[in-house]
C-alpha cells in the first residue's frame, strides 16, 4: 500500500515523511488510523529501520502523528480538518486619534504572575530557550572584555553583534553590513525610535487591522494619528486600499508586520512585498517593517522581508531576539536605510547606548553558530504546539468558532459567535486563573469584540488543556 | 610647633589631619614644605605611629600632601591658591527653539577611541569601578534566577533593585518605598521619559545655563522649547529669575541638576532647594530633578535633593549608577511622584521593560552592602584628582584662566580669555589626540564660546598631564 520510489537529493527520511504527510492531507490516512510498525515501514519502503524511525519521529515532531505506548503510531492531526478562517472586518478611512487603552493595562498588568495560565501573551516559554548556553556567553563576554562590559557601549551598538545581525540578514536576502545596523533595546524601542525618526506629532501613520496594540499605543504617546488598512488573514494588507488611503489623506509613514502579523499570523506573499516597496518608494513614504516573527516560520524557508526588495532605503527594518532567544536581554535592531543618521542621533539622545553586557553576550552566542540549530528546534516545537492548540480548540470550543491558519509566529486569532464579548470572557476566565487577550485591544476602532488571541508559546500540557477547556465552556454558555 | 589638644568624638587621625589641613589653608604650611616625619608627628601629638601614618595617608588621599620616596611628606596643594571662578553669563528670556548641535556630534563621535586622551567626558575611569565584584553579582544573578534572567522583567523594574534604590534614598532624606520607583535604562532615559510624561510638543521647559547638552538635545527631539535660567557657579539657579520667567511665559516643566550641576559642579544650598520646591508646588509645575552626581560629593555629607522637600509629588527625581558604578549596565531610575502611573505607561509603551540580567546583578551587588564602601573610595579618588587637575591647569594655562570650584561630580568648567574660541581649540587639540568639550555646547544660545569643560574622571598620569599641557600651550598662543 505505501510503496513508493525516491528521487531527488532530500534526506531519505524526509521523503518518506513527506509521502506520509500527503496521505494524511488527502485523508488516505485518517485521524485515528494506526500506521505500519517501524519494521513494516522499513520493509515496504526498502529503507533501514533507523530511517523509518526518523520519518515517524519527524511527523511526531510536527504534531501529525502520535506514539501510543506499546501500541504503535497513530494519525493525530489533519490540516484539512481545520475550522474556517476568521473573517476580515472593514475599516474606516477617517484617521482616528488613538486613545489610551485601559483594557491593555488590565490584561497585561499581572503578566509575571505564576498562578495564572497565561494564554494572553505571544512569547515562547522560557523552557524552549537556550538559557544555559546564554549564561556561558555572558561569562565569556565579561571575561574577554577589557572593561568587564561595565563601560558604555558604542551608540550604534556592539560592532561584533552588528556583524552577526548583518550575517543573519543573508537568510532573507538582505545585503547589509554592520554599519547599516543600529542596536536597540528590543523591537519596541526599534519601532518607537523609527516612528520618532520619520514622523512629527500630528502626522498620520498607516497600520494593519487587526494589529499588535503596542504599535498604536506608542503612536499615541508620540501624538500620532493612525489609519487602519484592511488586512487579509491569508495575504496581509490590501495594497489597493493602501494606495487609496495614501491618495485620500496625508499618510507620513506605514508600520506593517509582513511576516506573521500579530495577531493574524498571515504571511504577505513575496510579490505583494515587492509591490508594497514599489508603492512606498513611488510616494517617498517611510515603511517601518516589524519583522520580529520572521525567523519563526512553519514553511520550508525563511520568508524574505520588504527590506529584501528595498533599493532606495525607504524601509526601516525592525527586529529583535525577544521572540526567539532572550526576551529579558532586550536586544533588537533597526536597519534604517536612508534614515540612519537621524535614527542614530535620536537613539543617542534618548538612551546614550544599550546594555553592553547583553550585547557582548549575544554577539558571542551568535558567533558560536548555534543559533540556527536552536531556531530549528524552536520552530519544530512551535509548529507542533500550534497544531495541538488548534486541536484543543476544536475539541472544546463550539463548532462555529473560526481559527486563523498562522504560517509562523506565536499566536492564534479566533473569531467567536457574534454574541460573545471577549473582554467579558476575559473577566470570567480570570476567575479560573486563565488569561486571554480580547480582540478589541487589537484595533483603535470599536472592532473585534467577538475575537480573541491565544498564544501557543507554552508547550501543551494538562494545565494548557484545562485553560482551553474553561474558555471553550465559557464561550458555549453564551 | 604642631602641638594641639584633641576633643570630640572624631577619629584621632581625622582630628590630626584636619589640624594639618587648616595649617595648609592658612599657609602656615606652604606648598613644597616638608612635613615632620611620622615618628616626629607621633611624638609631637602624643599619638601612635599608626595614627600618625593614617593622618598623612588621609591627607595624601585628598591630594593635599604627597610622599616623596626616601624623603618624607611634602605639602602639595592649597585651596587658597585656587584661581578665580568663571563668571556667569546673562540669559535671554525669550524661549528659543533648540537646534541640532553638530558640535556635539563631532566632539563625541569617537568617544571610545583609545588613541585619544579624552578629557571631554564626565565619567569615572573604568579602573575606579568594582568590575570584579560586579562580575560575581552577574553570575549570582543568573544562577539564582529560575529563568536565568532571560525572561522579561517587571515593567516597573526588578523589585529587589527598587527596594535597594528606596534604601539608598535614606541617605538624602527620601521617604520612599519600592513602589515609588521605576527603573530606566540610565539617567538619560529617565529624563527623556519624564519629559514625555509632563510635556506636550511645543511646550516650554526651563533649564540651567550652562547645562549638559544632552538635556536640551532630547528636548529638541520631543519638539520642546527651552528657556535658560541664569545659574551661579556657587549656588545654582537664580530662583528670582525663575519666578519671573514663570510669570512671563508659560513654562510647563523645569529640568535642573541641583547637586553638582554639569558643567558648573555647583551645589544648590538646602534652603534654595526647599524654596524651589515651594515655588514649583505653588505654580503646580513639574520639576524634573537630575541627581546623577549626588553621590559624588566632596563635602562631609550626602546633600539632600529637591525630592527631600517634596510633599505634594511635583518632583520627578531622576538618577542612575552610570557615574558611580557601571555605565554600560544602563541602570537608572525615576521617582516620579504624582506622575507615576503615566510614567509607567510611557515606559511600557517605549521599551516594554529593562534588561533583566543587569537589574538582577545590581540588586545583588547593592544587597551585599559594598556600595557605600566603594563610593567612599571613589569620592576620595575624585576629590584628589580634581585638586591635581586644578594644579595642572594652574601650572600650564595662562594666569587669566578662571576655574570652577566643584563641590562634587566629575568635571571642571574653565573660562578662558575672551579671544579664545574653545571649539577651534578643540580642533587644534585633536591634532595632538587630546579631546576637550567646548563651552558652546552647554547652551542653546550663542554663549560660552571661550569656556571649556574638562572631565577629571581619569586618574592623574603623564598622559593626562601631557594633555593639559598641550591645551594650556594652545591657549597661551592665542
Amino acid at each position: 500500500m505505501l510503496k513508493n520510489k525516491f528521487t531527488g537529493t532530500d534526506h531519505l527520511y524526509l521523503q518518506v515523511a513527506d509521502g506520509l504527510e500527503k496521505m494524511i492531507q488527502e485523508e488516505i490516512l485518517k485521524i485515528g488510523d494506526k500506521l505500519p510498525s517501524v519494521r513494516m515501514l522499513s520493509e515496504e519502503y526498502g529503507i533501514s529501520m533507523g530511517t523509518a524511525f526518523q520519518a515517524y519521529y519527524h511527523l511526531e515532531g510536527k504534531g501529525l502523528i502520535e506514539a501510543r505506548p506499546k501500541s504503535g503510531y497513530y494519525v493525530r492531526f489533519n490540516h484539512k480538518r481545520f475550522p474556517a478562517l476568521p473573517t476580515a472586518q472593514k475599516t474606516d478611512h477617517h484617521p482616528a486619534l488613538v486613545s489610551v487603552n485601559d483594557m491593555v493595562a488590565e490584561v497585561f498588568h499581572n503578566m509575571s504572575s505564576t498562578d495564572i495560565t497565561n494564554l494572553s501573551v505571544g512569547a515562547p516559554a522560557i523552557e524552549l530557550l537556550p538559557a544555559a548556553r546564554l549564561n556561558k556567553s555572558v561569562v565569556h563576554a565579561f571575561r574577554h572584555s577589557p572593561t568587564s562590559c561595565i563601560a558604555y557601549e558604542d551608540v550604534q551598538g556592539n560592532f561584533e553583534l552588528r556583524k552577526q545581525v548583518a550575517k543573519m540578514a543573508f537568510n532573507w536576502g538582505g545585503k547589509i553590513t554592520a554599519n547599516d545596523v543600529v542596536i536597540t533595546a528590543g523591537c519596541m524601542e526599534a519601532l518607537a525610535m523609527s516612528l520618532k525618526t520619520v514622523t512629527r506629532p500630528g502626522d498620520t501613520v498607516a497600520i494593519e487591522s487587526p494589529t499588535f496594540f503596542g504599535i498604536f499605543q506608542v503612536m499615541e504617546t508620540l501624538g500620532l494619528k493612525v489609519i487602519e488598512i484592511p488586512t487579509d488573514a491569508g495575504t496581509g494588507i490590501s495594497l489597493e486600499h493602501l494606495e487609496k488611503a495614501i491618495k485620500k489623506s496625508t499618510i507620513k509613514a506605514c508600520v506593517f508586520v509582513p511576516n506573521f502579523n500579530n495577531p493574524l499570523g498571515c504571511l504577505m506573499p513575496d510579490d505583494n512585498k515587492k509591490a508594497l516597496v514599489e508603492l512606498v518608494t513611488k510616494y517617498r513614504l517611510p515603511l517601518i517593517e516589524d519583522d520580529i516573527y520572521g525567523d519563526l516560520y512553519f514553511g520550508p524557508h525563511r520568508p524574505p522581508t520588504c527590506k529584501t526588495y528595498d533599493t532606495e532605503g525607504w524601509v526601516l527594518h525592525c527586529a529583535s531576539l525577544s521572540k526567539s532567544l532572550a526576551p529579558g536581554y532586550r536586544i533588537g535592531w533597526v536597519i534604517p536605510g536612508r534614515f540612519i543618521d537621524e535614527f542614530k542621533s535620536i537613539k543617542m539622545r534618548h538612551t546614550i547606548s544599550g546594555t553592553t553586557l547583553t550585547q557582548c553576550a549575544i554577539a558571542h552566542y551568535l558567533g558560536m553558530g548555534r543559533f540556527e540549530y536552536h531556531l530549528k528546534k524552536l520552530r519544530t516545537a512551535l509548529h507542533a504546539q500550534h497544531l495541538r492548540y488548534i486541536q484543543g480548540i476544536v475539541d472544546h470550543f463550539p463548532p462555529d468558532t473560526r481559527i486563523s491558519r498562522p504560517q509562523g509566529g506565536l499566536v492564534l486569532w479566533l473569531e467567536l459567535n457574534k454574541k460573545v464579548n471577549a473582554f467579558q470572557l476575559y473577566h470570567e476566565a480570570m476567575k479560573y486563573q486563565v488569561s486571554i487577550a480580547p480582540g478589541r485591544i487589537f484595533s483603535v476602532s470599536d472592532r473585534y469584540s467577538n475575537y480573541l488571541r491565544l498564544g501557543f508559546g507554552k508547550p501543551w500540557s494538562d494545565e494548557v488543556e484545562r485553560g482551553i477547556r474553561i474558555i471553550g465552556n465559557l464561550v458555549k454558555k453564551r
